[in-house]
C-alpha cells in the first residue's frame, strides 16, 4: 500500500509539475471547456435550439476535433474541416443528382462505386508530401463528408437541407473554436517556434563552452556542472519534429504582433538545420573528448581552445538574443569579429603545436597529443558551422525585417 | 500553357512514382474504399438499415477516422475509439442521472459544469507523456462522447438507447475497419520498423565506406559515386520520428508471423539511437574530410583506414542482414573479430605515424597531417559506436529470440 501511495504521489507531482512549468497547458484545458459550454448553449437555449436542432452534435464534435493547443493548429484544422466539408458535400450532391437519374435499381451501385473511387483517390493523395503537410485533415474530412452525404442520399428526402444544416453547424463550431482559441490567452505557433529556436541556440552555446571547459579542466575538479551544461545540445538534436510541425502550423496564423503577413517561418527550419549541423559536431567532440581517462589536464592549446569556445558561445548567445527579441544588434557583429580573430589564433597555435610538442615529449603522450589535435580540429569545424548559423540568422533578420 | 503542361506532367509523374515505388500505398486507398462500401451496406440493405437506421453515419465516420495505413495504427485508433466512447458514455449517463435529480432549472448548469470540468481535465491529461503516446485519440473521443451525451440528455428522452446505438454502430465500424485492414494485404508497423532499421543500417555501412574511400581517393578520380553512397547516413539522422511512431503503433498489433507477443519493439528504438550516434560521427567525418581541397590523395594510413572502413561496413551489413532476416548468423561474430583486428592495426599505425611523417616531411604538409589524424581518430570513434550498434542488435536478437 505504501508503494502504491508513493507511486500515486510521484505521479501527481509529475502532473503538477507539467502544469506549473507552463500554466498555458492547464489554461488550454479550461479553454476547451469554455468553447464546449458555448457550443452547448445551442442545446440549452430554446431559440437557438429551434434554429439548429439535433444537428448541434456536429458543432460539439467540431469543437473537440478542431481545438488545438496553438492558434495555428486550430486554424489549420478549422479551415481544413470547413473546406473538406464543403467540397465533399458539393461533390456528393452532384453525384447524387447523376445517380438519381440512373434509376432506383442502379442508384446504390453508382453511389458506392463513386465512394470507392473517391475514397481511394483521396486517401492515396495523402501520401503526396504537399498534401500531407497542408491538407491531411481536410482530405479525411472530405472523404467522411462525401461518403456520408452520398450514402444518406438513398434514404433522406431533402438532401440539400441536410447538407446545409451540417455545413452551418460545423461553421458555428469552427467560429466558436477559433474565437476562444485566438482571444483567450492565445498560444501562437509562430511565437513558440521563435522561442524554441532562441532557446536551443542558447543551449548550444552552453554546450560548446561546457564541452571544452570540461576537457581542459583539472580532472580532480570533475565538474559535474560543466558536464550538465554540455548536455544541452541533445535537445537541439531532438527537436526537428516539433520545429517542422510548428513552422507548418504557423503558416496558417493571421498576422499578430511582430509576426507579420508572410513571416519567413521556413527560414526558422533552416536556422534549426544549421544548428543541428553544429550539434552533430558537438556530439562528436564530446564523445572524443570524453573517451579519455586523463590523469591531468592537457596543458597545451588550453588557452586558445577555451578562448574560441567562449567566443563561439558569445556569438551564439548574441544570435539567440537577436532571435528572441526580434532585433538586430551591433554587438553580434563585434562578437563575430572577435570570434574570427580567436579562430585564426587557434589555427596559428595549432600550426606551432608540433614544435611545442617536440620540446615537451616527456610530458605529453602521443595518444594525448592526437586527441588534442582532434579536439582542436573539431572545435574549428564547430566554429565553421556556427558561421553557418549566424548566416542563417542574418537571412532570417533580413526576411523578417527585424 | 506549355509551362503549365510541363508542371502538370511533372506533378503526375511524381505522384505515379509514389504509387509505383510502393504499391501498398494505392492499395491502402482501395482498402479504405472497400471498408466504406461494406459499411454503407447498412444503409442500402433494408434489414440491416432497420437494425441500425440513421445511426449508420457513426459507422461511416468511424471507418474514415480509424482506418490507418498500418494495422498497428488502426488498432490503436479503433481500440481508443471504442474505449473512449464507452467510458465517456458511461460517465455521462451517471452524470445525467445525478443532474436529473437536481431539478429542471439546475440541470443545464450541472451538466455544463461537469462538461467544463471533465473537458479541461481530460484535455490537460494529454500533456502527460504516457497518455500522449498511448491514449491521445482515446481522450479526444472521450471528451467528444461525454459532452455529446451530457448535452443531449437535456432534449432526448431515451438517453440509454441513444448511447447503446452509438456504441453499437461505432463497434460495427471498428470491426469492419480492423477486418479489412488486417486481412487484405496488411501493412504491419512492426515489419515496417524492422525493415527501416535494417535498411538504415545498410545505408550507414555504405556511408562509412564511401566517406573513407572518398577521402583517400585520387582527387582526379572525383568519385561522384562514392559521394552519393556516403549521403545515406542522412536518412539515419532523419528517421527518429518515424521510428518512434512505428515502435509505438507496433505495440498495438496482435502477434503475426515472427513478431510474437511482447516483441521487443522498444529495443529497435535503442538500436536506432546507437545508429544515430554513429551517424553523428559520420557527419563530422564527412565535413572534416570534405573541407580540404587536396591536390593529391594522402599516402599514409590509407590502407589501414580503408581496411577499417571496409570491416565496419561488413559488420554493419551482417548486422543488417541479421535484423532483416531475423536470424543470428555466425558470420557476424567472425566479422566483428576481423573488425577488432583492423581497428587495433589502425591504432598501432597511428602510433607510428609521427616517425613516418618525420621521414617524409617534404611530402606532407602539416595541415594535411593534422587532418589525417582527425580522420583516423573519428574513424576509431565510429568503430567504437559500431560496437554499440552490434551490442544493441545482440540484445534485440536475445529479446526477440531470433
Amino acid at each position: 500500500a505504501a508503494a502504491l501511495e508513493a507511486k500515486v504521489s510521484g505521479f501527481s507531482k509529475k502532473v503538477w509539475k507539467i502544469g506549473a512549468d507552463d500554466p498555458r497547458k492547464p489554461a488550454y484545458g479550461v479553454k476547451v471547456g469554455i468553447a464546449l459550454t458555448l457550443v452547448s448553449l445551442f442545446y440549452y437555449v430554446r431559440p437557438l435550439y429551434d434554429g439548429v436542432g439535433g444537428n448541434a452534435v456536429w458543432a460539439i464534435m467540431t469543437v473537440v476535433l478542431v481545438f488545438e493547443y496553438t492558434v495555428g493548429g486550430s486554424m489549420y484544422k478549422g479551415l481544413n474541416r470547413l473546406a473538406g466539408t464543403m467540397s465533399g458535400a458539393a461533390l456528393a450532391l452532384g453525384m447524387h443528382w447523376i445517380a438519381s437519374k440512373s434509376g432506383e435499381k442502379l442508384e446504390p451501385f453508382v453511389a458506392s462505386g463513386s465512394v470507392i473511387l473517391l475514397a481511394a483517390t483521396a486517401t492515396f493523395s495523402r501520401f503526396i508530401p504537399t498534401v500531407k503537410a497542408r491538407f491531411d485533415y481536410g482530405v479525411t474530412v472530405f472523404v467522411m463528408t462525401y461518403s456520408f452525404v452520398a450514402v444518406s442520399g438513398y434514404r433522406v428526402e431533402d438532401l440539400a437541407a441536410l447538407v446545409l444544416d451540417r455545413i452551418a453547424t460545423i461553421a458555428i463550431g469552427v467560429i466558436i473554436c477559433l474565437g476562444v482559441c485566438a482571444l483567450i490567452c492565445p498560444v501562437w505557433a509562430g511565437q513558440e517556434l521563435n522561442l524554441l529556436t532562441a532557446r536551443n541556440m542558447e543551449k548550444l552555446a552552453y554546450a560548446v563552452e561546457g564541452c571544452i571547459e570540461d576537457y581542459f579542466a583539472e580532472p580532480s575538479v570533475k565538474r559535474a556542472e560543466a558536464a550538465a551544461k554540455s548536455e544541452g545540445y541533445k535537445s537541439v538534436l531532438g527537436s526537428k519534429a516539433s520545429e517542422d510541425s510548428q513552422a507548418n502550423l504557423a503558416r496558417w496564423e493571421p498576422p499578430h504582433g511582430r509576426f507579420g503577413f508572410g513571416h519567413p517561418y521556413d527560414q526558422y527550419t533552416k536556422v534549426a538545420a544549421a544548428m543541428r549541423h553544429c550539434a552533430y559536431c558537438v556530439e562528436s567532440l564530446s564523445s572524443c573528448a570524453g573517451a579519455s581517462s586523463r590523469e591531468r589536464a592537457p596543458r597545451l592549446l588550453g588557452d586558445a581552445c577555451t578562448r574560441v569556445a567562449a567566443r563561439c558561445a558569445r556569438v551564439l548567445k548574441e544570435a539567440s538574443t537577436c532571435v528572441a527579441t526580434m532585433t538586430t544588434s551591433r554587438t553580434l557583429g563585434f562578437a563575430v569579429a572577435d570570434f574570427n580573430t580567436a579562430v585564426h589564433q587557434l589555427q596559428t597555435d595549432l600550426g606551432n603545436l608540433p614544435f611545442k610538442l617536440a620540446e615537451k615529449t616527456a610530458e605529453t603522450s602521443l595518444a594525448e597529443a592526437m586527441q588534442l589535435f582532434t579536439v582542436a580540429l573539431l572545435l574549428i569545424e564547430i566554429a565553421a558551422s556556427i558561421e553557418g548559423v549566424v548566416h542563417a540568422v542574418g537571412t532570417l533578420a533580413t526576411l523578417a525585417r527585424f
